[in-house]
């Protein structure tokens, strides 16, 4: 089949945002599109603009055996603001206090269009370079977590409360939940993980930072290491958490019937990530003699 | 900020193909790109074109006042086929086989490119036009079920196995699991849904179909009606399950330490979903002077 040019550029744009953070090679886009590969570094110019123009992330060239082109997501700074600012809007209504003190929000975590976004958030703010597997417990973490490993490329890996004998032999341990001060157990599939694993770890909430401590620990008995964390809503009390090294995009208190709910600016850092990876420039200004 | 053609369609294909689904008016692009409607309405054309050779899904326009174009994904045929072989072929592999029959998956099924395909398969072969939700039931199902929420574009709910208070006044009942042939309890937080709602169930594994019939049961109790149902894999035994009405999209069998698995291709249907929304034709074929 034959593509006229912005066709190809249409489609290759639609092939990289679908499948962030992998790979491909030139060849793959010749083949595809039946072009020469002049022809396709040419459109990649272009779709590497169309990327930085609407600053929805960042087409990188890779040289050597292993290189190609792939998308890297990254939100900008306004984009966040905006979708912080809007979640916290709709958190701070009031009718979303439930008795004892929790707040309804499933609707939010759950939808699929905010965590998608929450997804491309923490890919932008957590470096993964090394990482080996996303990680969260089941179940309310578990659509951001997914959404946060689809951007990333990085299979997702769910730590369940229960043992399940239906996933083969599974390591498990109890934990201090700092909120109910309760005993609880989490347990996590041998398979689950291979060794000497580097793990991002992404929840929904923190309080005390228990249970993400908890899953430090779960970690820790797997060989792997926690190379980053992000948490979606941390409380402003208590002050002191359990973990130390994590970000969150939304901080919150609820003090009797207000709920105090602002977003966490300070937990993002402007740079891409990847800065490591060498990039081969295309010299070549596209000469194009498109309308406007 | 000013926009060349080949990066405004660039930009537009990655709009819509990142919210399917949603629909937005010529304004918004116009405004988006500073250009004028007859000037998007050309680059649309060539957006449809995109997704249509691509086998990617549809841009359709629609009319009146809430009209506006929208991407509805669409797997193609050679695109379901090519995924549900490689699956089958990883399912097959003996060393999955754990015991007491049970086949280790969540590698396959907590993958964010894999759920991300059965998603769009699942939107692509469920008509969900009148649907308000998509449902499924902790854990092992979410992935799958976020992937097609996204798709479909529509909040996700997802039923909990135990009672939690955090969530507020839940609505619990107990069904018959099929396969432990044991009670077991589901609940939903009242507010999880609106009343006379429309759902699509969706869930990674059915055996005897008692877990989606209690799902069935549980969206009655609510006023809710299940309009579509699908499911990953279904089990080759028994043939007679407690509900009719669903697609599965592999069909499996373990006797021994033989597993017989198999796409269930009958299940697609090839008919784009919402025939029934009124489309108007952009006549003008675009003339342009691409190069090739």
């Amino acid at each position: 089949m034959k593509f006229k040019r912005t066709e190809r550029i249409g489609a290759i744009v639609k092939i990289l945002s679908d499948n962030p953070n992998k790979t491909y090679t030139l060849s793959y886009f010749t083949n595809q599109f039946n072009a020469a590969k002049s022809t396709i570094s040419e459109d990649l110019l272009v779709v590497k603009n169309v990327f930085e123009k609407l600053q929805l992330g960042k087409v990188i060239t890779i040289s050597g055996a292993a290189g190609g082109v792939k998308y890297i997501p990254k939100t900008s700074k306004a984009e966040n603001e905006e979708l912080l600012m809007e979640l916290c809007e709709k958190i701070s209504d009031k009718t979303r206090i439930l008795s004892g003190g929790f707040l309804y929000l499933i609707d939010l975590i759950y939808d699929p269009t905010v965590v998608s976004k929450i997804g491309k958030i923490f890919a932008s703010n957590i470096d993964y370079t090394d990482a080996d597997y996303v990680v969260t417990m089941e179940t309310k973490g578990i659509p951001m977590a997914l959404m946060t490993s689809k951007a990333m490329n990085l299979p997702l890996v769910i730590i369940r409360k229960d043992i399940k004998v239906s996933e083969g032999p599974t390591l498990s341990m109890t934990y201090l939940s700092g909120h109910s001060s309760k005993v609880e157990s989490m347990s996590l599939p041998r398979k689950a993980l291979k060794p000497n694993s580097k793990v991002i770890i992404i929840d929904d909430f923190m309080r005390g930072g228990g249970t993400i401590k908890g899953m430090v620990d779960l970690m820790n008995e797997f060989g792997a290491e926690v190379i980053g964390t992000g948490v979606f809503i941390s409380t402003m009390k208590p002050t002191e958490k359990m973990v130390k090294d994590y970000i969150s995009l939304i901080e919150l208190d609820v003090v009797g019937d207000e709920i105090i709910v602002e977003p966490n600016l300070k937990t993002f850092r402007n740079e891409y990530r990847n800065e490591n990876i060498e990039e081969y420039n295309i010299e070549d200004i596209l000469e194009e003699s498109d309308e406007e």
